[in-house]
């Protein structure tokens, strides 16, 4: 018990650890297991207080795989995209560094180091969870749609799908979370340097109950 | 065995009989059970084709329920909403009439009878499937927010929330799903006599794959 205890904490050390990797090769998710479906929907919830405990790397590779990983051996996700797109890019601000979730690789790679959670969140208390992630459209992969409104709709439909799974990992694993809509976009893409292609449509907030 | 047959066929008679019923009380849905949720994830995906076979009146509890039914005793639900605004609408075509769903009472309300699945789908070979569903948004249920832009972003994510609790319900069920983005709003608004605060998102057909 104590040896897993040192082994949590020093794969946690060694996650959140004060230099920014510049890629993380997460884990293979766990793709069985978790509470049965009916029971997770029963306990999907927003959670706006967050503890100080971090996600395990083992948490952050099945949340982001929940979010939209890979499901098929064609390159199919968990989470659909309009047209089959695949134009939905999540960023994941962690204390150290915003990283960009690589589905087809599940690996994060660094995108710009430092604490960056208050521009994914703007209030408190939603910026001291220990994840924030953020739901960004890439508009130059959605090359069958020739008007803005079109992109428009299916970026939020489908930023809509990625939040919901995102929101039964974190009921069927006790964990707490909140979907930040009135985040200040153009601050976003500014501090992240996103060219005018990314629409960013919702953030949202992961981490433990207080 | 035959007799569980003979069960089945006799409620699914009694359900989709030749006369709309004005209002069905739906049974209790099933708030325990299914696939272990990542397995559920791991199984999620888009089917087109559907064949005859008619869902169950539970499993069309189950499924609405999954959807955005009532999981808190406080009235909150299984997908999330803009400020709690509980403002998304889920009306449900089947072949003998269109009905609302109500969530707090767990029943359908005949809207409009006669099958009217081909205005929710439009296109073969989606409108043949047994179940279509439609999230619209009730905008004057938003009062917080002041603009329609806000109203139309936040329309989009939520009916996501709710398409996305869809896939995972017919992926744990076996059956089969396809999102609908491509509609005639302004025939769908028009057909089930909408008022101009309706704001129809997304349809969504669910039944067994072929």
């Amino acid at each position: 018990m104590k040896k897993q205890i040192l082994t949590t904490a020093l794969l946690v050390f060694m996650f959140v650890g004060c230099t920014a990797q510049t890629t993380i090769k997460l884990p293979e998710p766990q793709k069985t297991g978790g509470m049965p479906l009916m029971e997770a929907l029963n306990n999907r919830k927003t959670q706006r207080n967050f503890s100080e405990r971090e996600l395990s790397q083992q948490q952050l590779s099945n949340l982001l795989w929940a979010a939209t990983g890979v499901n098929r051996e064609d390159g199919r996700m968990t989470a659909p995209t309009a047209s089959n797109h695949q134009q939905m890019v999540i960023f994941v601000a962690l204390k150290n560094g915003v990283y960009q979730y690589f589905p087809q690789t599940h690996e994060l790679k660094l995108h710009l180091a430092g604490d960056h959670r208050l521009v994914f969140a703007r209030q408190q208390p939603t910026f001291n969870a220990p994840v924030l992630l953020a739901f960004v459209s890439d508009w130059d992969k959605m090359t069958r749609y020739d008007n803005d409104e079109t992109k428009k709709k299916y970026s939020k439909t489908d930023a809509g799908n990625i939040s919901q799974n995102v929101y039964l990992y974190c009921a069927s694993e006790g964990m707490a979370t909140v979907a930040i809509g009135n985040f200040d976009a153009e601050l976003f893409s500014k501090t992240l340097k996103l060219g005018s292609n990314y629409y960013p449509v919702i953030n949202q907030a992961v981490g433990f109950p207080q």
